[in-house]
């Protein structure tokens, strides 16, 4: 399977959002999650890192969480920016979302050293309010099923 | 408040199952969550690291999302060892737990620069699966609430 986004929502984002631990461009330690559309689908994909263990072997679910977690903004991104009319790659900054509420079920142990990808399927429940239903699979098999409710990002966030 | 537990679980999980990303005492890489009791309920600290920011000034979801995890998990453990006669700090062994579902609602933005504080309430539903109920408290408001449904780890887990 191809393990590379082209067009990632996250690579428009305005610098001043783009410092998320979780898929934020800018930020140096953080996991850099890159998010894009595989037809109607939207598609991550990640690698976790050795240190990213549970028990040895396999994924930490915190991690998987955060894959989710940000999985679920990025598709919330895409999906209103393509209502607006736009597509990423095309240069235009889109609107930024936070996450509402996570939901992950953890169905059998993710095996580490293996590219995870999630597959997300997004649904407006209000124009400022996205459901994100996101599967995430190793090796072809669906390792944890998750839930994002992504709002868009509330001027109680905003430091500008 | 104290921000230091005295006698966490993790501190008496094996060598083999303390390598978690999130709670490991021997992984390096992580977080080391610790998690003790407090009167019936069960307290963790942690104070996320600079770079663990969602929008600059506040700290990533998938961070508080692995706070919760962990911390169910290991108030799980707390429960079902003090169910069976015993107190971490004892030196013995106590029951690994996995994480079978999590849930974390949002409830505002958490401050960065600040410890959190996450309290656990857990319940018995099975003799093998817990839930606990769990609050994130930073400058002593609650920024998340979470759900941890937690089990006894499956020999699907086990490489020894």
């Amino acid at each position: 399977m191809s393990e590379k986004i082209i067009h990632a929502i996250q690579d428009d984002y305005s610098d001043d959002y783009s410092w998320c631990y979780g898929c934020g461009r800018l930020n140096k330690d953080g996991l850099k999650l890159r998010t894009g559309w595989e037809g109607e689908n939207t598609i991550t994909y990640y690698t976790p890192k050795p240190e990213h263990t549970a028990i040895p072997g396999f994924v930490y679910g915190g991690i998987i969480g955060s894959l989710i977690d940000c999985h679920g903004t990025g598709s919330a991104a895409l999906a209103l920016h393509r209502k607006n009319g736009h597509e990423p790659g095309e240069g235009l900054e889109p609107p930024r979302f936070v996450t509402a509420s996570l939901h992950v079920d953890y169905i059998k142990p993710t095996p580490q050293e293996v590219p995870l990808k999630a597959i997300g399927t997004v649904e407006e429940i209000h124009p400022k309010k996205w459901k994100i239903q996101i599967e995430v699979h190793a090796d072809n098999h669906c390792t944890a099923k998750g839930e994002v409710i992504a709002v868009v990002m509330p001027k109680t966030f905003d430091n500008k």
